[in-house]
């Protein structure tokens, strides 16, 4: 039989964000002015600026207010919490490195969670670890997610491996998925968001492996976490159906023989983890993320502005009905 | 932690028929009457009965019109032929089983494939085997599939274990699917099938275990068949992202112990193959399809029309194209 070329749909990244744009643009058309985004730029690190740049560039094309302030770090925390109380200030981005320390982490926490649209904030990644969806009691204010491991989530509903049959938060109910880097930056909340949507999910780094899951028919209302002694990736390539890799650096490749033909591949390394031979051998790749992950700060932006807005209103109507009580 | 109770979705043929209907009255608005069914029943057996009041009752609370035609199968031969030449009959569907044996393949063949609503002409079965989609070179008549394989791909569309981000043809790369029951009416069909759109499939029987696929990186232009010497159904469960049964009679079970955790699950069995348990682990479960078969049945007996219509009009446009030059 006459082998043809290999079917692996390449989809960049540019496609899935200008899906997520045209939801963007339309909750802006409902707003009656231009979110106002502030970055602050203290790194030393050039890659700082160019997301910088980036992402002032992907905001004014969009229909928001973008500001840089570039400021010496020792000024840097001063300007955050003046920025936290000005009204006209919607969102706040800080770009990291700047100490480079456990003092980036504590620059992190001074952000207002209101205007935290990374979803860095202590409150924000509790509620993500702990399967919290909402700010409040009456699930009515949804709580931020960091934003590269949400681009990764919108990536995947992208593709369709959430599966919109099953109720929202088990969308992933089958799917085993693995997940090369644990950094508490990316690897380690991307493998729990994964675990808390329904995913068996295992979560590699250079030490060892992890189960990330809620069990069997998810009894379970969070992920829990499980050891895999003796386990390398190895193990979990054969038996998986997705594979996310976010390894620092250009030395690290995905060990492609090890991969289930057909894979779902996703790179979120600057760098590639995956050797063009991917396309061999998966159905599905998406090489890069760092668009959508822009659009994903855009998004939390504009959920942000929606729910001033409407505390807002509320507080208006709450002073009409007593006024008139 | 509290363990809740577990998650899965059962879903009942009657919900993914309704939604095929809407397809298929959508279709039936388009013709100026009323599709006739003829149904010939010869078989001494009461489910081919059942079967007939079913079509007869779906048909024709549908908008078809459904003849039954109850003879002795010594004149049943006959019967057929004047039913493929009679132009008021649209399609034919014969109860089986009627001699039993390899007769009743040879009545298969007497249906004229321009009304085999069942799909179980030869031409058609061996379009299906061969991933030949189109009855003609210009694409525009697509082959007929028989029916329960058939309900049995329109129920994992339904599902969305098909990914219509994937091309057409393609859309079950990287899915991995046991077929349990390799007959020649629904197993072995079915397992060609899930492979020609690029599933490695195992496919289960008594006997052995055999791998259905288009290889890797789906470079066949259809499924290539290989033993696994030595595999059993405890080898491919444990892989499996769906499990499809149809093993008759009620002592059969799929050993669910072996089954992945979140597997979609289908039985196509008169019986049920699967035992309770399997709402414990599986992340969707479908009980019985038959409501989805006899939908499949009508949608193929419209497309027929279409056909016939639209080789009408073409004619008739020649003859006039004739008559002008």
């Amino acid at each position: 039989m006459v082998e043809e070329k290999p079917n692996c749909k390449v989809i960049l990244a540019n496609n899935i964000a200008k899906r997520l744009l045209e939801e963007v643009h339309d909750g802006l058309k409902k707003i009656d002015r231009k979110p106002l985004l502030v970055g602050f730029l203290s790194s030393q690190d050039p890659a700082a600026r160019v997301y910088a740049e980036w992402t002032g560039k992907t905001a004014n094309e969009n229909g928001f207010a973008f500001e840089l302030r570039e400021l010496d770090r020792e000024v840097l925390e001063d300007a955050l919490i003046d920025a936290n109380n000005d009204d006209k200030v919607d969102g706040i981005i800080v770009y990291y490195p700047i100490f480079g320390n456990r003092q980036d982490q504590y620059l992190q926490q001074i952000v207002s969670i209101d205007k935290d649209v990374e979803g860095l904030s202590h409150q924000y990644i509790f509620n993500m670890y702990q399967n919290i969806r909402f700010l409040d009691d009456a699930n009515t204010k949804k709580s931020i997610l960091p934003c590269t491991p949400l681009a990764v989530i919108k990536i995947l509903e992208y593709l369709q491996i959430y599966n919109s049959i099953l109720p929202y938060g088990n969308r992933l109910h089958g799917r085993t998925i693995t997940v090369i880097n644990r950094s508490e930056v990316v690897g380690r909340p991307l493998a729990a968001l994964l675990a808390n949507d329904g995913a068996c999910v295992y979560s590699v780094d250079i030490n060892d492996v992890q189960t990330f899951t809620r069990g069997e028919g998810l009894r379970k209302r969070r992920h829990e976490v499980d050891e895999k002694p003796g386990w390398t990736i190895k193990d979990c390539l054969p038996i998986s159906d997705v594979v996310i890799s976010g390894v620092p650096g250009d030395t690290y490749k995905v060990p492609l023989e090890h991969m289930r033909a057909g894979a779902v591949c996703i790179n979120f390394s600057s760098e590639r983890n995956f050797t063009p031979e991917v396309k061999e051998k998966a159905s599905i790749y998406v090489p890069a993320i760092g668009k959508v992950t822009i659009v994903v700060l855009l998004r939390n932006l504009l959920r942000m502005v929606q729910n001033k807005i409407n505390a807002a209103e509320d507080a208006a109507q709450k002073a009409a009905d007593e006024k008139a009580s």
